[in-house]
């Protein structure tokens, strides 16, 4: 089969590797029709992270399923699913309690489960990580495309507002303007936020904060001026703080506009902060609570496809450029040079 | 009147210094008949943080009420009283809400209000500073021995339980065997803890801890030993973590220790952390929950008076040593030397 496959830094290629087979009773293969470029994605495209190169990349499947394995349940050859990117068995501790992230089985995309950016993917777990898109929308184009950031930045965004606490009437500020700081003012808006302030560094995406429910945008570039105009927005610094970004600089201005005794929910994978060092100090002075991880997207699936099947739920603007597979290298340079916001991936 | 002076590292004296008067209509003048020496102010004694050579020490002051402003409603002088660490005007949004230790007045002891360590102190807000012991057990020796932790290291304790989420049948453990660490012993019981597993490096303070209610103690010097060991008693992490040293390798530890999906309250300043790097990575990957911070104890004050009154809450055998008021710079040194836990002064 033919998937993405990183090479190095800048350096994504699409190559002829081994298609993944069901070996296990609980797993399943899934043709992919849609998937998608991550801002995460972008770490190791510019070396700032490790990653082997030969690796498949690509974690946000959705696709058709093709093949399960005598002890699945809960889908069968032909459904359309989507999947979380992380893989869970459904049965573990942490699986029970909605924490799919720290699955004791400790599967991912890649390797031999093949990466979301291929034509296929299997998960050794099927049951406990795959999503039924219901048959009556199972071939609605619009609707999957609405649906597919549900396998991430959606299901991100939402754990940012879940673990900063929003709820109704709150004012929340969202740092970010990525997919999932976007996604972010979505979640909020869903939440019953009465406010929601989106901080951000382009006017472009800041517009799209707006249609998703953001009362008011800070644009400011310099970091120490944008947290003191949400101090000013907001007399003083906000309860609920959603952190999206994972950089050093991002999670400073969170913990300089968390008012005493708030909540920062945090879900960009930390960057850098451990060198910079966290501004523990203020945490602990001012009592501010900081939540979140990475996020259990798996956990909030169901109810985040309610109201996008419902009507009430669109993240779908975040994808402002489609590619098909021979395109993901430009998919990843359009992205890199913030081109795209999100890149949607057709196999 | 004669207080407690801070000289310099190690260096406590003994001076004559200017009483302090109410100035302000919601003022109080309070002679202390007790008071205590607590383990963070071995930092500066240790030359470990900055103090300026000549100020008045000591923030854990008992007493008499000696006068008030007019405007005082809820203190008359003669009546025995119990202050907070901190200084609170009970009237701003965060005293209101019940974090009196992000009062908007931020008023301390010390300085021009007395230092507790001293003859007198004053607050220049009454009504919002001070808690009143019942007239019943105003003069009650024991019963005053045993509310004095509360100004301080019961309510911080406290505190770390209730910011780690610590509730009926759940298993915590402490990280810490000083008075904060004990007392958070006693508060995790006090809420229904069915496991407590007290973390120290000292045989008699962990004997306090199963006094005080801790099932098991662990005791390795090593911080990874006694991490390792935890995770044995815990088959894996504890849900809910207390934080009571403040040191790097305590949080260290203390992350090392939660199950994943779980919560870690702190309450020790943070010493040493930033330097060091706060594992926020681990943090992430397991969505662990970062609450705490400089304890509210005066928000907890009456609830814990109601249980010491009750007869079902006692930390005073966190004294391990009196001295009057000459006797404050030998109680430092026993302190400094752990040949004390926690130091009772009557001035």
């Amino acid at each position: 089969m033919r998937a993405a496959v990183y090479r190095g830094p800048g350096d994504i290629a699409i190559e002829d590797v081994e298609k993944p087979t069901v070996e296990s009773p609980t797993g399943a293969l899934i043709r992919v029709t849609h998937t998608a470029i991550c801002g995460s994605d972008l770490w190791f495209y510019r070396g700032k992270t490790e990653k082997e190169p030969g690796e498949g990349v690509g974690h946000e499947p959705m696709g058709i399923v093709e093949a399960v394995g005598n002890e699945v349940t809960s889908v069968r050859p032909g459904d359309r699913v989507l999947a979380p990117f992380a893989i869970s068995c459904g049965e573990c501790e942490f699986c029970r309690k909605g924490l799919y992230t720290s699955c004791v089985e400790d599967e991912s995309w890649g390797g031999e489960n093949g990466g979301g950016q291929g034509e296929y993917v299997k998960t050794p777990f099927a049951d406990g990580t795959l999503v039924k898109v219901p048959d009556r929308y199972a071939d609605d184009q619009a609707t999957l495309e609405k649906l597919l950031p549900l396998t991430d930045v959606m299901g991100t965004g939402h754990h940012a507002a879940v673990s900063a606490g929003v709820g109704a009437g709150d004012t929340a500020v969202v740092i970010g303007d990525g997919a999932v700081g976007l996604c972010g003012v979505l979640a909020a808006q869903r939440l019953g936020a009465e406010r929601i302030i989106a901080v951000g560094h382009h006017e472009d995406r800041l517009e799209i904060a707006e249609q998703f429910g953001a009362t008011e945008t800070v644009a400011e570039r310099d970091d120490a001026a944008a947290a003191e105009r949400v101090r000013e927005l907001t007399y003083g610094g906000a309860n609920h703080v959603m952190e999206c970004v994972g950089a050093a600089s991002a999670m400073d201005v969170a913990i300089d506009v968390a008012r005493p005794g708030g909540r920062i929910g945090y879900v960009g994978v930390p960057h850098g902060v451990e060198a910079a060092g966290l501004d523990v100090l203020s945490l602990f002075r001012d009592n501010i609570t900081l939540a979140g991880g990475v996020a259990p997207v798996r956990d909030y699936a169901e109810d985040l496809m309610a109201d996008v099947l419902g009507g009430t739920l669109d993240p779908s603007p975040i994808f402002t450029k489609t590619v098909d597979l021979a395109g993901v290298p430009e998919g990843y340079e359009a992205m890199d040079n913030r081109e795209a916001i999100k890149v949607l991936v057709k196999p």
